[in-house]
């Protein structure tokens, strides 16, 4: 089975949402089978890249309210994050563009180490008052953290057009989705979750997904094809 | 819809369920809602990498067959693959270890050009003389040739980690779905066909894997997200 889960580091609820689902995976009978990939979602694709700035003047200007409302919500947030068992700095976390982020994701995807960058990505942004969004050395510092080798980390992000068009691609089917928030959890292309969900609502749906799903596709045609003992040749 | 196709460079039945597979999907009303994505299979994953075989000679060798059997064999492909409206070269194509270039078309899948370098690369096996396999030269001629930038070519080429996890990711997928031959053709992960089928049989599943695709997934539960009108802070 598949879980496809669209997500920002820059989303608080992506944050949550991952612990939730994970300690839903984690009591989850068959989570041996189940393949989980992170798809590109950017919450503000216009901040412009190699910029950093402080999340509450970023919410206060951009949604018209005063810092002091900015503030409340981010200790909301942070609240709902420590309830789930995470560290949240309220005051002191950045945002910024993230799209090198999501190219060096699908980078990791293909390492088979994309819950490790990830993981190191949240906590960074989160769990740390560094900043992290605007400066390439200290996204170099948290993958290295994280176990890649630093060289091969600044090639891929040395290169604008690696990654850039599967980080498109994610951005397109969510597109065809509709989905207009993050995080959103697609469950074998057939059901989905919309939101940062309690963990019983999660492992209920990973429980009725695995009910449905089809183990191999039906095969309804089989002929002429080569394999480890040559081709079948046709008769003539 | 998506229709994922098992396939190797080495595979004449791949080469020639190819073009039947396109013929029937370019007479398809919804042709351009499929999302094709070609994956790796390696028909003789022991054969080293760096040589290069007279094609006839190593199916006589593999198969204990005479030289004239094998070559027989070859024309019967020859033919089919002519009446299909392909060129194929019966004595002069070679054989080869093939990882490399599955590496090469993961690469152009990220890049939305893997249908270019796989028809060059069909192209340069079964119809023209030129060695193809067992050297790097040649196989970065022909992706050249099929439009990519040389540089990129020779530093995906030189890097043996770059898309070995997704080449083989896709041959695990294979194993899990039982496939022992190719071209092997999945449709939404519901239907399969297997082998170089007759353009007509393609034609009908893919109307009725298409009839029977769900366009969207269904949510089943919305919540604590974040949008590009902010997070929705939770209710304390």
């Amino acid at each position: 089975m598949q879980v496809e889960i669209w997500t920002d580091v820059n989303c608080p609820f992506c944050y949550l949402g991952k612990k939730r689902f994970t300690d839903a995976l984690e009591q989850f009978d068959h989570a041996d089978q189940v393949d989980v990939v992170h798809r590109s979602f950017e919450l503000d694709p216009t901040v412009p890249a190699g910029t950093s700035g402080n999340v509450i003047d970023h919410l206060a200007r951009k949604y018209g309210r005063s810092p002091e409302e900015a503030e409340a919500g981010e200790r909301q947030l942070g609240a709902a994050a420590n309830e789930a068992g995470l560290e949240y700095v309220v005051t002191g976390r950045d945002v910024g563009n993230s799209f090198d982020m999501h190219r060096l994701l699908h980078w990791a995807l293909e390492l088979g180490k994309q819950e490790q960058l990830l993981d190191a990505l949240y906590l960074a942004n989160f769990a740390d008052a560094t900043p992290l969004f605007g400066s390439t050395d200290r996204l170099v510092e948290v993958a290295v953290g994280a176990g890649f080798d630093e060289a091969e980390v600044r090639e891929v992000l040395d290169d604008p057009i690696r990654y850039a068009e599967a980080v498109r691609q994610d951005e397109r089917q969510a597109q065809e989705f509709g989905v207009n928030g993050v995080p959103f959890y697609v469950f074998d292309r057939k059901y989905a979750v919309s939101g940062a969900q309690p963990t019983e609502l999660f492992a209920q749906v990973l429980d009725k997904a695995w009910g449905e799903a089809q183990p191999q596709p039906i095969v309804v045609a089989d002929g002429e094809a080569c394999g480890p003992d040559g081709c079948a040749v046709p008769q003539q």
